[in-house]
C-alpha cells in the first residue's frame, strides 16, 4: 500500500527521501492559502522565490510581486500575505512572484520530489481525491515557523492523513500525532488554534478574518502544483 | 514568569539557546527510564557516551558497560537497555558506561546548558517539584528516533508542561501540542502508544513489559543530573 508521512519542519527534511514522491507543501497561515485563493480567482501562475531581493528583481521587471516577512507586507511591495488581497479580478491571467517567511522556502526545498503540490484547507478535499488515485508515496511538508513546529500546518497534514486512511498507510509518529490532533480539533479549529503562536501573532496584527478564512474547508475545487519552477493549476 | 519549551528532536536543537537554561533530556523507551531505574537501585554514576567504540574502551578498562542499538543489546556487551536489567543489587555503588541509539546523543548535545537533567515517567513528580522551585527557563529535549519526532518522549514533555502550568508559562506550539496529547493520553498511555513506531518496534522484540514499566508514573522519588560529564543523583 502507498504510504503517507508528515515532516513537521523544513529543518527535518534531511530525514526524508523526496525522490519518486509527491510532496504536499503546507503553510496554512497564510502562504499556501493565499496561493490557492489566487488560482481560484484566475491567476495564471505563481513564481515562488526564497529571498526579498529576488522578488524585487521580478517587480522591477514589471511583475506583480508579493512579499511577506514576519506576518507583514515587506517594505517596497504592494501585495502581502492576506488571502483577501488575491480576490482581485485584475489579476486574472497574470503571473505573481511571491516570497514569504516560511512557505516559499519549503517549496524551493522540495524540488527533488516527482511532484510538488500546494495544500490548504481551502482545497483539502480536492487534494485528497487526487492523491487517492495516485500510485506514489506522499510526504506532507509543514512549513512551520523559522524551522519550528507549528500547530496549523500540522493540523492540515493530519487532515490529509485522516482523509486518506485506508488508502494510504501511515507509520510514523509524526503522521499519527498530526492525525490525532486534527481529529480532536476538526470541528472547532479556531478555538483549538487560539493559544498557538502564529494565531496570536496574526491576531495582534488584526488578521483575525484571514485566519478564519484560511481554516475554511473546501471552498475551492482546484489543484496546484509546481511545473518548471512555477506554480500552476494541475 | 519562567518559561518551559519543548524541542521535539535533537535535529531541531539549533533553534534553541541552551545557555542559562535547565535542559531535561527524555528518552522514555528506554534510555532515561533505565538510568532512573539504575540510580533508584543504587548505581553511583553513569557515564553517557555517544559511540559504541568509546563504550567498548571503557568496558576494556573494567567498567560495567551498557550498549543498545536498534532496540537490542549491541554485540560484545552484556547490558542492554531494559530497565529490569538494572535492578541488580551487585551494581550498588558502581559506575556504568552507557550508549544508546538516541538518548545518550541527546545528553551529549545538551552540554551548553546550565544544568542537564534526566527525565522519565518513573520520577516525573520529583522533577516537577524540583523545577517548580528553580528560577531558570526550562527546555525539555525529546531524544526522538534518529532525528524523527516520537510519541512517547513528547508525551512525557507534555506531562512536564502540564504539571508546571501556572508556574512556568509556555508559548511555543510544540509545548502546546505536547501538553494536549499528554492530557488526552494520560489515563491510557499504553493504548495511546499502541500505534506508535517504537512501541511496535519494541513489542516485536518482546519488550512489552519494559514499555509498561517505562510508562509507570512516580515509582521513584529521585533526581538525576549531569556533573562533569557523568550523571549522578542530584
Amino acid at each position: 500500500m502507498k504510504s503517507i508521512d508528515v515532516c513537521i519542519s523544513p529543518d527535518l527534511l534531511h530525514l526524508y527521501k523526496l525522490e519518486e514522491k509527491i510532496v504536499v507543501v503546507v503553510d496554512i497561515l497564510r502562504a499556501t492559502s493565499c496561493m490557492t485563493t489566487a488560482f481560484a480567482n484566475g491567476v495564471q501562475s505563481i513564481i515562488p522565490v526564497a529571498s526579498l531581493e529576488e522578488c524585487m528583481e521580478y517587480k522591477n521587471k514589471g511583475f506583480l510581486a508579493a512579499a511577506e516577512r514576519e506576518g507583514k507586507t515587506a517594505e517596497g511591495f504592494d501585495l502581502g500575505n492576506s488571502p483577501f488581497s488575491y480576490m482581485d479580478s485584475s489579476f486574472k491571467g497574470k503571473t505573481i512572484v511571491v516570497t514569504t517567511t516560511n512557505g516559499t522556502l519549503a517549496i524551493t526545498k522540495s524540488r527533488a520530489a516527482t511532484l510538488v503540490m500546494i495544500g490548504s484547507f481551502l482545497n483539502k478535499t480536492a487534494i485528497i481525491k487526487y492523491l487517492a488515485k495516485q500510485e506514489r508515496h506522499v510526504l506532507v511538508l509543514c512549513s512551520g515557523w523559522r524551522g519550528s513546529f507549528n500547530m496549523e500546518d500540522t493540523l492540515f497534514a493530519g487532515s490529509l492523513v485522516s482523509g486518506l486512511e485506508g488508502v494510504y498507510r501511515h507509520e510514523s509518529d509524526s503522521a499519527l500525532m498530526a492525525k490525532r490532533i486534527y481529529e480532536s480539533a476538526r470541528y472547532n479549529m479556531m478555538q483549538y488554534l487560539e493559544d498557538s503562536t502564529h494565531f496570536k501573532r496574526l491576531a495582534r496584527l488584526n488578521n483575525y478574518k484571514d485566519i478564519e478564512f484560511c481554516l475554511t474547508e473546501d471552498l475551492y475545487d482546484i489543484l496546484i502544483a509546481e511545473k518548471d519552477g512555477a506554480l500552476v493549476k494541475l
